[in-house]
């Protein structure tokens, strides 16, 4: 079988990582996963909330949020309606949750890293693709609070590296990255969070249509660990390079 | 090594479903998992949203909550703060899709059924308890439906059975159905919904401290689909009664 | 003229007081009037709002809210719409001003007790059915308070009891205790608070069709200090059971 | 004893009556009693909300405001704070059901009148004053829906007239019509709505300090029925003047 | 041509400044530009927000609304809404600033002044007449200030006056002041806030219809300073009087 | 005087105009104004909002949104914060109204254009730039609704071209197109929307600290002409160009 876009089943769409997008963010990426791409801004702030306070220990969160227009009809801004929808807080919260997964909050001391990640233009694979994003942007903001000496612990806040990638079940096969299209075709979809020694942050699969048994689960699983490691690669070179060339 | 209540790692707290517990709901159960109580009602309403109508399919959704003293220190109501929480939210969310995975929406007919749960005491466990319990009150607000002949189809709406348990790894050990104490302190934490024939509705793994690892994954698994296979069996024997007696 | 459920005018409904119903709450019940449940929980806290500060004084409050499905027909969360509607806010303050008819801020010391009373089920009542239980709620953590020794004064909190009961005109005759198929064909309806030695906290009657006069509000404040001294005898006896026999 | 402003227990502070003050409403009176002044202005359009269409039946509703600086001290605006406090939602509907005691639906037809009272200066009573000045507001509402052959009804649908004054005990006396000095010193507070007749719409009494008996209550419902008669009096005399004189 | 109202292009609809309008606010002034009437009321209190502590500066700001039934047909309420609307935080910015134009937020010293500018009938210029009579209002609550010595400075907080009128071309011709049916038919619409030595502080044209060109500007700006002129006249004349006179 | 980055007083900084950013908007354009960087789609749907059906007539609208770290220090999310602030508001009209100024509703048909304005990276003048840029993604939903024949009058909807310019007064000069830093030092501050055909759409001056006078407004307006002079070139460059190559 061959994918919409010629790609085989393991393979990711082209995956692009700008850093530095911003000139006023500690950490800034414009991130893209074949069409999807999402501008991930890290803002490092010295403090914590305060119910942290006098813990000696940081805090990294997350904010996600998709443009009106980023989808293929307009959507309505959650400003306007007053209200933060539950998919919005939902990915939210999943980002927070995986890039405190490598964070080593002592090391980080009481500074506050918040991470937004703001969809400029949809077409699968969103929440995954503002992870490893958001991973490139966190690395850069730590290392401007170390150059700063605003963090002053000696260890790197940072205790590995975290991608995402979804998979899932179109037509009976395993597929990995799936674009908008195969998306909405899917019979199952498994969002996927690894760190960079191939060991699982989260996972978060859905029956969308019919439910799934432990074999395919397993296919999936195969699919996102491979995925992970070929993103981890791409973070790495990313990371690799001195801004400013 | 010996849980805090005395249970073996495969082990359910006891699990109780009471039918009936309200007298206007279409279908009502207060479920307990252990201290975790649940009341869960189905409210059985002709008609569809105005993005289905004409479609001649039904509708099933679904809202959780936390009574302000369900757990040990008191919250602010969500109607109070004016909005409601992300974690809120995904648990609503969540139940909503567990549940609909088990229903034809063709067989139901314009008819659209709102699964309400709130949890009156809180001890771990709350949305896999709520799944649960809800399942049964959908099967007795689509009892009530096809008695009533709102449901004029002839296949049953319900396409299996639907149940939900965390498992969670604590010191190093899997376990079935945390409570709250485990829970705090769980590496891992899992909620695993299954069909009643054992294929999963939603695998939602995360780690709580460490990233977990394939062969972590697979005993979580493994202890997971053995408890909705337990779970699968209360509800079949709770709604094997018939009501009034 | 016999009533819809066989009671005489001046008969209450079958009142029962559960206390200890939440593991969690210092004091908690669960109070029917009838079909009429409401779960109430005090829930004690060291410490005033800011406003209170340094006053000696404490403060109880109250929050009361409908489950969307204790009524026939559902009604949407509040939380969900965003904002808590007038009749909330009115029966919550309600609840609020009786309880505090009888306590002694000097003597609670800067503590605060709030009062949850959540309905789970409706038939008329529900705003006294929800005083009478939480003052025992409230009864029960004062003892708490005082055996924590977060409650330091000698003298104690209470300086009475408080119960309440609504009466209201069906058809010409004055009756106790309305359910809620008789509230909606009353002419005139009233909720009385009283203290335990018979006289007003609360005086709130509403002409719901023709206006009443001086000699039909007589009859319904003799009918309501009848049953509120009914209530207080139960009340009484409730709190003279030892919790855990 | 003497009051504050020299007046007897039973008199009532000056009241005025201006009709007419806006150009744009139906219907728009400055109510002042004493230092109490409230802007009402009653607003007539054809049709009813829409779970009354097809009911051949009008409705009337009321919504209560004090500017910020109507008191002493500045409030916080609600539309800024994004949500209605309890009390102007009780006062809100306070006003509507007491207009509404005095409307023959039918006869209205198929018309809303919407009743705003804006307290343009606070001085104790602003509930009542704003009933007694909204009700003749009303009626020339309604003249002014007749005149232009809104309301096709041969019938008035006015029933009658309502007044609402506030009596309560200060120092042990029984007062009428308080003032905000007496108001904050009284045990307890009590507002009284009557229809011209001398009967009641409501009745809502609250002790502020110690619980009252019912002695006290019959004291203060003699003091009230007498000021609602004085008021009728007064809003008889506004409405007999010609418009424009 | 003939103005609707008999003005000449240039002439400013009467204007009333009535001070002391209200017993608790310290300054508050009821200003009328023909049919429109604006209350405005100044409130003075000691200390200043939180982001200006210690500066040993003042700070004043304004609030700007509308009452529901100012206009021809009945708006929403913004707090019943639950939000602010587009137009009214425009307006209150508009006022604010205008006002800090001629404050010397040393000279007052760390105490915060807001105006409030409620309007009861609005028939075109509501935002003129506000910034016009609020200068007064503000005028007098300074006055307050100093005679309580809240304000210790030497030299007064105030640096001059200001006043505010608008302008539009209708049917080709430049217009003074327009009222509301003017209003609706202007091609451009302009208002312009001056200070008393005709210096601007505010020039906001906006093209109704077609967009206007230099010459036209000219115009506009030349009739607008002539009317703050005049409004100057009037407020120093109102604030020449003695107040209780 | 030299300005900061070297440019002559009425001198823009380096300007582009990115069409077709988005795959999904009718029109999208990436707009930078120097450092200042603004993501500008037009959604086009058939059909009106519900106050405009049955007119003939289209509709053109705009929202204008900063992303959290668009500036120099992160600000809240306006969706968190369940409000749109003032400055928000204001802006969103005053792009809304400038495109209008260009558009010929009964051309348009019963259509609806919504612009959104996201500001990805600010440093000054992101109105002006929102608006120059909205234009230009505006002509390409119009010339996509005409290629898919939505448009289906003859008549093109535009009737010319709009775009915006900020300029102020930096120690005593004044200076067309300000960047940030040049921004807080203004004493006066004003933007001005243009038609191609050099007539004004909007004015809109400001004193930030001293009032300004006549002559000090003319030489803002004779460089605010000169600049948007200017951009109206570059938007017709920006035209001219065949998307796709």
């Amino acid at each position: 079988m061959s994918r919409i876009d010629g790609r085989t089943p393991e393979q990711l769409r082209p995956v692009t990582i700008e850093r530095a997008w911003s000139k006023h963010a500690e950490g800034s990426v414009l991130v893209s996963f074949g069409d999807t791409k999402v501008f991930c801004t890290a803002s490092f702030t010295e403090g914590v909330p305060r119910w942290r306070k006098g813990s000696g220990e940081g805090w990294v969160t997350a904010e996600y949020s998709m443009l009106p227009r980023a989808t293929n009809t307009r959507g309505d801004r959650e400003s306007v309606r007053g209200k933060i929808g539950g998919r919005t807080h939902e990915i939210s919260r999943l980002i927070g949750r995986s890039l405190r997964a490598v964070i080593d909050y002592k090391a980080l001391g009481e500074n506050t890293i918040v991470l937004d990640c703001d969809v400029l233009q949809a077409d699968g694979g969103t929440r995954t693709a503002a992870i490893t994003g958001a991973y490139v942007a966190l690395a850069d903001a730590i290392a401007w609070g170390q150059a700063k000496k605003h963090i002053k612990h000696g260890r790197t806040p940072l205790t590995g590296t975290v991608s995402a990638v979804s998979v899932g079940i179109v037509d009976g096969t395993p597929l990995l990255d799936l674009c908008y299209e195969e998306d909405v075709r899917a019979d199952t979809d498994m969002n996927v969070v690894c760190t960079g020694d191939g060991r699982f942050v989260e996972v978060q699969g859905t029956a969308e249509a019919a439910p799934f048994d432990r074999e395919e689960l397993n296919a999936l699983l195969d699919l996102a660990t491979g995925g992970c490691a070929d993103l981890t690669a791409l973070q790495v070179d990313a990371l690799a390079k001195t801004l400013g060339e």
